[in-house]
């Protein structure tokens, strides 16, 4: 065993409501976390911590647990470049959309497949992002899907089966066959890899008939839910995601009054996704009215080509901040402890004894300047279960 | 005399019209740049790179010109995370606005200014500015403007002399009293160290008549005016800012049809600085209307701790394309040659044969990464000089 003690730290954010003066983020100001393999086993003041084997001296900067990206399309071929550069400049362009990135991510070989993924992991991981959840979507045939789950499980325990993205070009004309498929021979294909089954509960992809099978049959294979809902326009998957207890519902763009009583009557978390909003000039998610309501908001980055290729959670912040009326101390719970909510998970997204020693280290002295200084690459350091990386 | 050559460019942004196929950027695919000492000497296809000393494989990356950041404000002391928190969560907080800057900067030793701007610099240099212009501001005496603008004449050639930001607190019964100072004793001791005047042509700081007063005296010392124009509120800035011939009108953001026939018809820059309104939740500038107009458009940073405490070029240019109507090549163009014709230079935001080595690698295939990949940090590689420095 070996341990580690990181001292000197201007602002220690530990998500441990039980040391907050009021603030669920848990500040100790001159403080110290002390890391045992791949464990947090202390925090307090600085001058009080315990003698350990090593000592990093974080020079008045602010540490955090490290964010918990609960939403990203990750196993992908090709970019959508054209489409998006179109699309910003005002320029008609027949995009494919989904579909361009399902042709490429089939034609592409396994090893592309991994290093596509494994390039974004790691440009994220250098962002501080030590948890990441990811999902298929992109193949949308049995071989295809099972093919990305298992290299996504490779390389994360956070992994979604998602073939019910959109109804595959190939059942054009039988979304029902399709739906059928995702619930019966690509289901048991994709059990196997997957912790999570999602849809995306949407007009043009799964109405709430289906998605409620989906989601119904993924339980029965001991897949727990997570919907798409309410990205684009109302519709039924908030409600639905609460019903069925899905872990998350994702996006929320467009709510009544009773998805947000639903939502906070229940244990669904409201994952917000504003690099979607700014990338497709979308109307902003209300995180205030959420908030004001008692319901738990995560914050990620809904990684992909088409819709929002920012792997960057200090971004997310920032915009959820400036424009979803997110306080910077809500906004970096939600990156937090509220990603790791949005996982059901209670051992990331905090520094407390007994949780994964998943640190940032941010080049500031508090962090609010994840929403004050935007778009600077302030992440200077990161610790993924105790072993640091950057 | 020893020469590299940078080969294997996926995209080669020189911003060189005569390589153009119809785009201002002069684009070159698979391509190369060789410099000798600290010059660009030859751009064409990597096929065809003739032989140097070194070379650096690009692989399929894409290099462009260094970013001019022609407006910013970083000799200063303190922070104003307090005032920022307070005014994003909706709390009232009685603040001191540039005045808490001006007593934290005034309180500071020669070393703690010189510390924090090349703290800045050398972030800003990391994210792949290459030229900065820096402006005094926060000393308002004679003493204090004149040792900001000796610490930033140091680092920059861009020196910017702005004892007219706000009228001094020591005069805030005298406002006709500071502009007598700003003209005269105060201007004597900065103008050894400038290149250029500015003043803040708005409600509440200086009227017309004062910003033309201050802007003549500093052209007969030999200062060539810019203008903080048109932030706040319609105004005389961007018209005063045309008939000086100053090189640019900064913000511009609050434009009448004659604002603009009146930049379409001199030689005076729009710098668009969205950082300011994307941390002031402030209504953005038109770049549409400006370009459509001719109106040759610069884009920069205006880093500075109170109202945009931002040193990322790439992020303005994500919220240049999202927000202000401009194309992905458009903003790039901007915030590389329309911040050298900014600062008329023009050995500085190309990429040709004479031009200065200033060059930046990014980890994307194109340019067009900078604002489909926003909040990402994608500067894996500057020069400066023809020097490496990351
Ligand atoms: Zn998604
Ligand atoms: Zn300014």
């Amino acid at each position: 065993m070996s341990s580690t003690a990181i001292t000197d730290i201007a602002t220690l954010v530990t998500n441990d409501p039980s040391l907050g003066q009021g603030s669920p983020l848990g500040l100790i100001q001159d403080a110290a976390v002390v890391i045992e393999d791949d464990r947090v086993v202390w925090t307090g003041e600085s001058s009080k911590a315990p003698a350990t084997d090593n000592r990093v001296d974080a020079g008045g900067r602010t540490v955090l647990p490290g964010f918990v990206d609960s939403h990203s399309h990750l196993v992908f071929a090709g970019d959508r470049t054209a489409e998006f550069n179109a699309r910003m400049s005002g320029r008609p362009y027949h995009a494919g959309g989904i579909r361009t990135t399902v042709a490429a991510t089939r034609a592409a070989s396994d090893g592309e497949l991994e290093a596509n993924l494994t390039r974004y992991l790691s440009e994220a991981l250098r962002q501080g992002t030590t948890t990441f959840e990811t999902k298929s979507g992109y193949g949308l045939t049995v071989a295809d899907e099972a093919r990305a789950l298992r290299i996504a499980a490779a390389h994360t325990d956070e992994v979604t089966y998602l073939g019910a993205h959109i109804v595959s070009p190939d059942y054009a004309d039988d979304p029902a066959g399709y739906v059928a498929l995702v619930t019966g021979e690509m289901l048991d294909a994709c059990a196997p890899y997957a912790r999570w089954i999602d849809v995306f509960c949407e007009k043009g992809a799964f109405d709430g008939d289906q998605a409620r099978a989906i989601l119904t049959a993924g339980k029965a294979k001991g897949l727990h839910p997570r919907v798409h809902a309410n990205q684009l326009s109302h519709g039924p998957g908030v409600q639905l995601a609460v019903e069925l207890d899905a872990a998350s519902a994702d996006h929320c763009t467009h709510l009544t009054a009773a998805d947000i009583d639903a939502l906070a009557s229940g244990r669904t978390v409201a994952t917000l996704l504003p690099g979607a909003e700014f990338s497709t000039r979308a109307q902003w998610p209300d995180a205030r009215r959420l908030l004001d309501a008692g319901v738990t908001v995560a914050l990620s980055t809904d990684c992909n080509p088409g819709s929002s290729f920012t792997s960057s959670v200090a971004f997310c912040i920032a915009l959820a901040v400036r424009d979803m009326g997110m306080t910077p101390d809500e906004a970096v719970w939600s990156a937090t402890a509220g990603g790791a909510a949005a996982l059901r998970r209670t051992d990331i997204g905090r520094l407390a004894p007994g949780a994964y020693a998943d640190l940032t280290l941010l080049d500031a002295p508090s962090h609010v300047h994840l929403a004050y200084r935007p778009g600077v690459p302030l992440v200077t350091g990161v610790w993924r279960r105790g072993t640091r990386i950057l």
